[in-house]
């Protein structure tokens, strides 16, 4: 199997370039979408990962060898073809491809997805396949656009990538649901969550944030549950709870923005209402904890106080925004060990969750950390954590504790918002949920 | 502990900003690296994450009770200054703070690392503080560059992030120095390139990448191996070896500019040699591996045709040249199952590795990948691995196969070359190697 050297002959371009090249001889190389046929004039359309064309051949323009070719080939199969870029108004992007010529790179024959219905778990056992459909493509775009808008957001308000560990000795809240590894003489645990690091690193860089991947042993099947998920989480020094709540409006609505903007085609092809994203502009509503419970028992949901939010009430209190809500000030019971107190109830803790409309929930969660060593001392032996090892941690309020905040955005349930998707398995390339470990 | 609110009384800036701040008043929020007093003014060197900056005082710009704690304050000490910027050429930044008040937030006395020499062991048990010193801050900060460039290279060349998945059901490359995992019902391996699943990718969207991390449970205690490191991994559908060895010499040249041009301070503090740096300009060698043997038979090195370069013959043949160099067309039997075999010798495959200069050697490894599903079969056979488990990978070379090629770039060992490291344990926040997982 060879591939013409690039450079000779007639230059290889993207599709996604094609406009630039109009009335010019270019090459193409991608697979075959759909193929029709008028009798004297046969239709490819051609995808190669950055767009779909529509090349078009004459029974004259091609050789009849490659003509019967053509006529023979199947979804899937890759080709090089060379012609002319041609404007053409009625196709998307506004050209098509003048055929010259057609060289079958490889067959498809039985391609297994086919334009037909297929059923979840089908499309799951393929998921290397299924990624070639269009949807499932630009999807994947934006999640690559919400990644970015991430980073270079951070970037711009002088915040450091610092890379957390994926082993560690401990779990940060707790031992439950946590992957556990033989690591030579010791075991390790799958992070969870990079925090406890990101506090150290923030104490040396002020303005710190990781983004990777996080485990959760967690045996739920749900809409929005994965085991394995990327979190982006920002630390930042001297910070209080209301900096990072503006920090993270400020993150969400640059994000939305961008994907609006750079991702509007592949928002045209989910079929994405955008009329809901245009309507993320802040600010978004600050509710107390003490506040929303009123809301649910207004609305005759039987919720007690001091608990937890559930999917139920979080779906109640934020379908009455068009934006995502700040729920603020949570009992301190709820969160964990290290969240400071409320100096106005010490029962509630200096914490935010970040609920998105159009009941999508919970996609950041974040607060002001404890600073005093003795209180965080004193929280560790309650929640029953060995004080062995956290010394390392306690080592950040003996030396130099200052104020700080910060909080996680999962990239999966921010995605599964702005993509509007019914399920978070569409929102990664290769899901890993309760017994889905392949392909 | 209370920090001002933002946006009350005087604006808190970044040492950075500064120089931008010249003739203002301003409130600065760090922690004290240094103090010295020559009796009627007090000299605190302050440092916040994004600089250092000096802060003077004259006995009668604060009040007697901060002029006190300001003479008693230690190392590392939390503090919130005010004062005005003013210009001084004489201070790195070209400015220092003329002191009007001083908060102390929290002392930190007998903060452990010291002026003074520690060992290594010391240093890195109290690697949570130890990244406050500025070496390890530069580093950092050039390690964060480095992703950047990387990031902003591969997106400007149309490549699409894609994350690959960390848990996996087999073995890209065999099935030792694997960290196994109980998943619900199944095991679960930690990932060690995320390779297979973007060359999935790539059939999808044509050239993608992943830069995620990966896990080795080798038992090598070198300066050049980490049990967790992250890797870059780009993936180009319709692309020979010929193709990636170009983008990885343009990538390199790419990377290493950024960080010349963007981290120039940081180089200059960690004491690097930019010279050096400065001769990274393209084309870089591509040696056949046949003329690397020929060049080690000529330095007398006892090397057998067919076997892998150890680190001595790296050493050697990279310190022939100022640049990257790039080795290519590797016996098959010592590279991995899924290379293309050389057309012209099919002992050999199209394979690549890059050579980082001044004996850091291989940083990348890459080439062009099997297309055909006859040989991927016979070599998966060879190579005593189960078919099943590759039977998705095998669907891509069923369904529209095309050459594709890619490598993988090492961060850690990208870093330690640039930065020119002893030892690659600095080139991440918190490493992990053999009987390291702490803190």
């Amino acid at each position: 199997m060879s591939v013409t050297p690039p450079g000779t002959a007639t230059p290889w371009i993207r599709i996604v370039e094609a406009p630039k090249h109009v009335g010019e001889i270019v090459e193409l190389r991608g697979w075959v979408t759909h193929r029709r046929s008028s009798g004297k004039v046969q239709f490819l359309v051609l995808r190669d990962g950055s767009g779909t064309l529509q090349a078009v051949a004459g029974v004259k323009d091609i050789s009849p060898e490659q003509w019967e070719a053509s006529a023979a080939i199947t979804q899937e199969s890759a080709v090089i073809l060379r012609g002319m870029i041609k404007a053409d108004t009625r196709q998307a992007g506004g050209v098509e491809l003048g055929m010259q010529s057609l060289e079958v790179v490889s067959a498809a024959p039985d391609y297994p997805i086919t334009p037909k219905e297929h059923g979840v778990d089908y499309l799951m056992d393929h998921r290397h396949l299924w990624l070639r459909a269009s949807r499932q493509q630009s999807i994947l775009r934006i999640r690559a656009e919400i990644i970015s808008a991430f980073r270079d957001f951070m970037n711009q308000e002088g915040f450091l990538l610092v890379d957390a560990p994926i082993f560690t000795p401990s779990a940060c809240e707790g031992t439950s649901n946590l992957f556990e590894t033989q690591y030579f003489d010791d075991k390790a645990y799958l992070s969870q969550s990079g925090q406890l690091y990101m506090e150290a690193a923030a104490m040396a860089l002020g303005r710190v944030y990781c983004l990777g991947p996080a485990f959760r042993a967690e045996k739920s099947k749900t809409r929005r549950h994965l085991i394995e998920f990327w979190m982006m989480e920002p630390e930042w020094a001297f910070a209080t709870l209301q900096d990072v709540i503006a920090l993270e409006e400020k993150l969400l609505i640059y994000t939305v923005g961008r994907v609006l903007e750079q991702r509007a085609e592949d928002l045209k092809i989910i079929e994405r209402d955008t009329s809901k994203l245009q309507k993320v502009l802040g600010p978004f509503p600050r509710i107390h904890y003490d506040d929303a419970v009123k809301m649910l028992h207004e609305a005759g949901i039987a919720f007690e106080h001091g608990n937890d939010f559930g999917s139920p009430d979080e779906t109640e209190l934020s379908n009455r925004y068009d934006t995502p809500i700040f729920i603020t000030n949570y009992p301190a019971a709820v969160k964990a060990f290290y969240m400071e107190p409320d100096p106005n109830d010490p029962k509630l803790c200096l914490s935010c969750d970040c609920l998105a409309p159009e009941g999508y929930g919970e996609i950041i969660g974040g607060g002001q950390r404890m600073s005093s060593l003795e209180m965080l001392t004193s929280r560790i032996d309650a929640h029953g954590l060995p004080q062995s090892a956290f010394e390392w941690y306690k080592d950040l309020r003996r030396y130099g504790s200052v104020p700080h905040s910060g909080f996680g955005i999962g990239v999966e349930r921010t995605l599964a918002w702005i993509a509007g998707l019914d399920h978070v398995r569409e929102s990664i390339a290769f899901p890993r949920m309760l017994y889905r470990l392949t392909p």
